[in-house]
């Protein structure tokens, strides 16, 4: 016999229920060089700081090699942890390096928190939309999903009540630049959802990705800083994909002490510690000051990509479609007119060899809006936007 | 307000069931330099490549620079994939990259099954006794676990009948220098256990990080490879940690394909993929057959290693008590008079600065016996092994 046998097997009932993602399917299709995919979620290599990184794992080679490939602690590697607690300390709060785990980018935090919150039937609540990874992990642990209404500044505060919110073990935010809105909280609305989520006793995960990727606006105190002083527990995730780059995958988790102690735990048995050498390599390039002279090429190279995409959906989208402009990060969201199915424009728009992501798999409940999409401008040539926008604009058609 | 807060969170029930590892408090002792540990499951740094790896990082991102630290696949970088295919692939077998799943360490492949598999009060077969780590990553979903009978010679085949695995998920093997037992199965037992497996409709899981690491004796076939012919459903997990450096977690997983696209589901959720540059530095190093010229050294410094132990343990060790000697891997166990507790033994050695692992954590039952201990002798100099084994040997006392 040459191929591996495939007796009877029993699955789990959340493996039984997973199925392939829709994103995944439209990303394979998208490899196709012909394709102008603004489906991805992929930073813009413009972005890695290639040299530095060489260098770093070098000297990190030449110099603590033994250390660099042997196993580490599961907290993460010392000087990282201390240098994430430096970075995010600010006037009138110090976080201590015992608050922050090292994890294998953000990813993998939504796992071990889906791990440490989610029991069968546990609700949770979420962005509507939001990002569809974050879905896909807390759905292995089969949640009950509820999802907050949210406008044209993002989540409404307000709609946080006490039968929304009873017995839910958290809410997940995007504040900045939100995955696939665009959108970005205002002070007014972090400070009333701390406030909120404090008097509730309702666990804040506060997801922030993007957040160094600001190119227009006011940057917002973090939910972690304004839950602080009104006794919200802000459970915060940051990374360093796109700062730096993904390919090393690693990200980190801010939280109270006892939260960070059963993660600790739950990552022992997930996969005992992050790469030590990756830890150590990041460590070396970030130490000395240098993303304060990187982050701002990082943001000239997105903030570029950005007006490409809106000049191409002001000249070719019909006056009926709305969409979102960002004041940082890699989307724009789009809602077209009632009565438009963007599954099915995808299907058209695939034909032409144009791709994005419809919008209704970034919905927890059934009842998705069929109109709306999510746009990438990050990593695609200006005249490649044009091409794919004109197109996409001919295929919904001139507005009523 | 200067620390985090902690208003009351509602945990999982499997978060509330996690408790510290006694091994992690074991290790925390030993960190301290006067400590002589035999606790550490640490490969030997003597054995890590680091000029071949720093040359492997730097040609990596000299010449591909932007693919190693962009997102990737989530089943895994495809050459690499394609070189553990290869390599494991033998005469009348052949493995397909589709069948083979990068993963973080074989610790995370661990968390994968324990996802793909394991509901609340699943069946699952362990050895009596297991490998802790993985215990601990299956605990998580909540089985019920049922031990599998061992003699000197390893698991026992004929155990495996319809009553005992009844309703079980998998059963989890490790044929070589088990973990922690340092025993390995014959081929006879090889044999008798796929075929049983097969009979029966259950699923192995073969864990093998050591089996490169063999210093005496001859080589068996894989239960991959011995299970293919009789039908049995083999899923096969192996790891770069012994062969070249644990720093850079990087695993593997060889299934049946419907087995490998679930996990790669659940990859994706749980982490998106295992880190690009790591793979890639990791494929440069072995693309070539540096491992047929690297792990003769390795096995080298861990025969020498395990002999120092073998001669310590003869000279010091009472006549009652008995060892495994292995023919590979990092682990020698020792089975003390009755009446002996290693764990109150434990404390007198560290007291002593002297570091081992009892035998109790190791099995899945709460009937564990109490008279057993791990020793692990790769990392340790000759002449602290010899002061080690003495110190315990006083500790034990004469024989009777």
């Amino acid at each position: 016999m040459d191929t591996l046998n495939s007796s009877p097997i029993t699955f789990s009932g959340r493996a039984l229920q997973l199925t392939s993602s829709a994103i995944r399917e439209i990303l394979k299709i998208t490899e196709r060089p012909e394709v102008i995919s603004f489906a991805g979620g992929l930073p813009s290599p413009e972005g890695f700081p290639i040299p530095e990184l060489r260098a770093a794992f070098d000297r990190v080679l030449a110099t603590q090699g033994a250390t660099a490939l042997q196993y580490g602690r599961t907290e993460g590697y010392t000087p990282l942890r201390e240098w994430v607690a430096q970075d995010l300390s600010r006037d009138g709060m110090t976080i201590d390096p015992e608050e922050v785990l090292i994890v294998s980018g953000s990813q993998q935090a939504l796992d071990m928190l889906g791990k440490l919150f989610i029991d069968p039937g546990s609700r949770v609540l979420v962005e509507a939309p939001s990002y569809l990874g974050a879905l896909q992990s807390f759905s292995l642990f089969e949640p009950q999903y509820q999802s907050v209404p949210t406008d044209a500044g993002g989540l409404i505060p307000e709609a946080l009540d006490a039968e929304l919110t009873q017995d839910a073990r958290f809410i997940y935010v995007l504040p900045n630049f939100q995955n696939p809105t665009g959108l970005t909280l205002d002070l007014q609305r972090r400070q009333a959802l701390v406030e909120r989520c404090a008097a509730l006793g309702l666990p804040i995960i506060e997801d922030d990705p993007y957040g160094e990727l600001r190119y227009a606006g006011e940057p917002q105190p973090s939910l972690l800083e304004l839950g602080r002083p009104v006794g919200a527990t802000v459970i915060r995730l940051g990374t360093f994909s796109k700062v730096l780059a993904p390919g090393m995958r690693l990200g980190y988790v801010v939280a109270p002490r006892d939260v960070i102690s059963k993660l600790v735990q739950i990552k022992q048995a997930t996969d005992l510690h992050t790469a030590t050498i990756t830890q150590m390599a990041v460590y070396e390039t970030v130490r000395n000051g240098f993303l304060r002279t990187h982050l701002p090429k990082v943001r000239e190279i997105y903030q570029r990509q950005c007006g490409y995409m809106l000049d191409a959906l002001q000249r070719h989208f019909p006056a009926d479609a709305r969409w979102t402009r960002p004041q940082g990060g890699m989307f724009i969201w789009v809602t077209l007119r009632e009565g438009i199915d963007t599954g099915e424009l995808l299907q058209r728009a695939i034909a032409r060899n144009v791709a994005f992501v419809p919008g209704a798999p970034f919905y927890a409940s059934a009842q998705a809006p069929t109109n709306r999409l999510r746009l990438s401008f990050v990593t695609v040539p200006e005249d490649r936007i044009r091409t794919g926008i004109q197109v996409l604009g001919e295929l919904i058609g001139p507005g009523h």
